[in-house]
């Protein structure tokens, strides 16, 4: 066994560098970005906040007034017409991802690397269009899959890819949450357009993404079924569960929910060992990864890592070594199609085959 | 909450009696028979093994010779004939499963209680009539779901019934083992015609059955995928994928294999907590019960118990107590019609609802 289990949570893709810190515009102030991408980018290494932007003037001022080293507070509006680009190198776009495109052709416009949250749009077409954007400007494009930076996941996947289980058979996977207790029922994850897609999409994209980046290989046709229970979730999918086929007779099946308990996990069984990981998709939570093969068998628990400051430290990093930070934009229309495919799947009872 | 598990594996179905044991024909002498079944019955307390029944005389007399207490020694066709009638009070079939029915018959018409190996039959019209055959002869019949009896899955439906994970939303399940390395080529497992269907048949009935087990409710709706990749498995299901609608958006999401490590496990999720139980499918191997609610949190590792030994017990203490044992043919023909829904699924691509 090649891989190194005793760094667990080792920064495998980190290499110091004496440029400055990468200075972010944080563009969007909705719960996540100040309860999550905020907190995680001042404990971080190689980058820092000095711009917030927002619906208003007030609200970017409220959340700058408990912050050090904030030189704009701006409206989507000045933001977009170029005010303050001095104050910032890179953004962080974490608005409703039907409002993605026109920020990242913003940020794009202003030469900025961009950092956008997944699903980078609600739909196929604005997504494929976001990518364009930044491929035309040449500007470096991550979208923010933080399990790719999330030690377990890094771990889980060198163990398959070395063969520690055999060749994977089968996969299952969980991922669920109370989005209703977390966010409330105005939260634009209700409306279709603005969201793309609830449950399916919002938290789908976990366990699709995960098992993706895991096995290093991209699903082949798709099935799954939606329900919703509660009215706020009338038009929208509350649960779901759906199977992902890839190569070789390999089978994922998941389910996801934002009507649950908080609660994730991720199991492979190959033709020789298992592996799973409890607790893998929430951001700080205790991890738990066990193996078991010919090669190996244990139980990992890690000290948690921040996933958000993982993620954004990455890539602060690549940055400063003038690398292109990875998933791109290529890698999330994957995820894009799949989804696309996944609802359509759900309105038609019907297994659906992806051409990508 | 309710439920005892400080007495985790005491057999709550349990009334000793003054009865003699049930005298137990033992039809079908395959591999399962003779290193799972019979072992069990000798641990026994409420059944012996008194008579042998397989395709020779010689095949039946060379396991008896390191038995005690077997009076008779039959070819299928002298035991379906009548023979020895009074050396045995009931049977256990396990025969391939697309003859169950013609052995089932013969039993009924002997007036003899019936313990069948899962699935019931290969078709839904010969399972129907071997439930019919045993209805009109007024023979009890039940069917072998070995995790009925098993204590883990006896206390999870406790808990979950009880509300300790809140109403369940989700479930995931897998099971695989490799039945080539356990049965060879040859086994009647891989001909359609005498198995049914193999992989989405012979171990999908495990979580399939345990979930409605646990859940005290039948699935509506199924979508399956087979996959085949060995040889071996052309013409067959060698691994699969599928899906379990129950009411109120509850979706189950199951994996198995027939070639793979040998590992099972089922995870359900509620609205207040969750439940899990590693190795629940295999007869004799460590369970592990993982439950996190509003009332409990615990890690359960009871001594494993042969579960075909509390199968056997359980029928004949029944039989001793002149109650009829369950799961009974009745309700083994939802599985019937689940799987066949399962094949139909896998073969169109389609959800298929059940009209249970």
């Amino acid at each position: 066994m090649e891989v190194d289990l005793d760094s667990f949570s080792a920064r495998d893709w980190e290499e110091p560098t004496d440029a400055d810190p990468i200075r972010f515009a944080m563009v969007g102030l909705g719960w996540w970005t100040r309860e999550q991408a905020i907190p995680a980018v001042e404990d971080a290494d190689y980058c820092t906040t000095t711009a917030l932007v927002s619906s208003s003037t007030e609200k970017a001022e409220d959340v700058a007034a408990d912050m050090d080293g904030i030189e704009a507070t701006l409206t989507y509006d000045e933001w977009a017409d170029g005010a303050a680009t001095d104050a910032y190198d890179a953004v962080y776009i974490c608005t409703p991802n039907g409002l993605h495109r026109g920020n990242v052709e913003a940020a794009a416009e202003h030469d900025k690397a961009v950092l956008c949250e997944k699903p980078l749009e609600a739909t196929v077409e604005d997504a494929r269009a976001t990518v364009d954007a930044c491929r035309e400007a040449d500007v470096p494009l991550m979208v923010a899959y933080r399990l790719q930076t999330e030690p377990a996941a890094r771990r889980a996947r060198e163990l398959i890819q070395d063969g520690a289980i055999g060749d994977v058979v089968s996969i299952v996977g969980h991922m669920s949450d109370n989005i209703l207790d977390a966010v409330g029922e105005d939260s634009w994850r209700f409306d279709p357009d603005l969201a793309g897609g609830t449950t399916l999409n919002d938290i789908g994209i976990y366990p699709t993404n995960t098992i993706r980046f895991i096995l290093e290989e991209d699903p082949q046709a798709v099935y799954a079924r939606a329900e919703s229970e509660q009215p706020a979730y009338e038009g929208t999918d509350e649960h779901g569960a759906f199977q992902l086929e890839f190569s070789d007779g390999k089978l994922a099946s998941c389910t996801v929910s934002h009507s649950a308990t908080v609660t994730s996990s991720l199991r492979f069984v190959g033709t020789e060992g298992e592996l799973t990981i409890e607790g893998l998709f929430f951001p700080n939570t205790r991890k738990v990864l066990r193996v078991s093969g010919p090669g190996i068998e244990g139980e990992y628990r890690p000290e948690p890592v921040d996933q958000m400051r993982e993620e954004f430290d990455y890539f602060a990093n690549y940055l400063q070594r003038g690398l292109d930070p990875e998933p791109d934009g290529e890698h999330s229309m994957v995820d894009m199609h799949t989804i696309e495919a996944l609802y359509e799947s759900a309105e038609s009872g019907r297994r659906v085959e992806l051409d990508l």
